[in-house]
């Protein structure tokens, strides 16, 4: 049988695909994150086994994964955002490939847009930015960020996963000669009860950082401008 | 009454989201992109007015929403890919906000991870690349690409609407610096019939380009490795 690697979209259980409501509600188990909704889980049959992810590492994912195939299940393996953009949906892939376990990618609506678009701000913008760059904030730890290539880069940069080492990436780019007062957005549980979105800058990101809950997608540059009321939040990071 | 921005997804019908479905089926207006696909726009009322954009300008389509909106309609301006990432959706966003005339995005699937997922290709992937820059073949035309800065960049580059200049951009990557090795993806009419998949090298990927049907999105770095079945595609670009 088949391992469907379906992407649940940013949190809105209505964001899912069509393609990806309809296997949910066929399948035989679903291994989901705990990104994805409750309401999308629930959507699976009454006799479905039920996985949570959480405390599993990735090859211990992929190891359920292949047994979960191979036992003959029509198996969902239900991902936040898209599987394939930060979403490690590749590596499960490859272990199915390598198993010979049959398996499909549903792609999903990624927070890459999703989430600035819930404050009226599009990643890219006639006039204001003609490309993307997309970075995961794991990359600030560890192995450093190359700030001067993403500072050159110019356009919009988004990062995810970055909520808890903005203040240092935000150092870096400064540092490399990004304008310190650089618009910023901090868009938090995207899509989902609980959303916020915080219009700042550069400068003082990484302090506005620590109000918000997980998952929280960061973006920087002009494009921020756009957001709704971003003109009305001039609240400076001190008196948070 | 509201004009709902509606990303379509990247051409599969089976891949609008839930809520973007529910929306075409109840709307009295739909104002459609050529890449929407038309199974999507027969899912609209009998009676619902249906309106292609072929042959409109930007600023003519944003009139045209601002005066549906107006007479009281719910229009559902139904896009390909995603309305915020070179969708141009939030310059029509901005001129229903300008007219007073309520608007909602609704996100879709963007061709960004959908078109390479359909040949096996992440994105981004652990230890192969953790970033993505992505740019528009336009920036190609006029105003050069910094090319240093893409190559300096690293991780995965993609390019949409890139096919006519693929040539252009693949010579400015070689010039500052890139390997002609670099393994390259074109991902032609994505989820789409007639979906082809080419796997190829910067160096003769302009060439390979010319075979394609537009859309095609570019997808160049080591990612592409990935490829179901790249190893077998060795066939050197002047034996096409």
């Amino acid at each position: 049988m088949t391992v469907y690697l379906v992407g649940a979209g940013p949190g809105d259980p209505g964001l899912i695909t069509v393609r990806g409501l309809e296997l949910v509600r066929r399948c035989d188990a679903v291994v989901y994150d705990t990104l994805a909704s409750d309401e999308l889980v629930d959507e699976v049959p009454a006799d479905a086994l039920r996985i949570s992810r959480e405390g599993l590492r990735q090859h211990e994912i992929d190891r359920l994964l292949v047994e979960l195939g191979r036992s003959g299940l029509e198996v969902v393996r239900l991902k936040g955002g898209d599987p394939f953009l930060f979403g490690r949906g590749a590596e499960e892939a490859l272990a199915l490939e390598a198993a010979g376990v049959a398996c499909e990618v549903v792609p999903g609506v990624s927070a890459l847009s999703a989430a600035p678009a819930g404050a009226g701000v599009p990643v890219t913008h006639r006039g204001l930015s003609d490309r993307v760059t997309v970075v995961s904030g794991h990359s600030a730890q560890g192995d450093e960020l190359d700030y001067e290539a993403l500072v050159r880069a110019g356009g919009t940069l988004v990062v995810f996963m970055g909520r808890t080492v903005l203040g240092r990436i935000a150092s870096g780019l400064i540092a490399a000669g990004m304008r310190p007062s650089a618009p910023v957005l901090l868009a938090s549980r995207a899509t989902c009860p609980g959303e916020r979105h915080v219009v700042t800058t550069l400068a003082a990101c990484g302090e506005r950082a620590a109000e918000l809950d997980s998952p929280t997608l960061v973006v920087v540059g002009d494009v921020v401008s756009l957001a709704h009321g971003a003109r009305a939040d001039t609240r400076p990071a001190r008196a948070a």
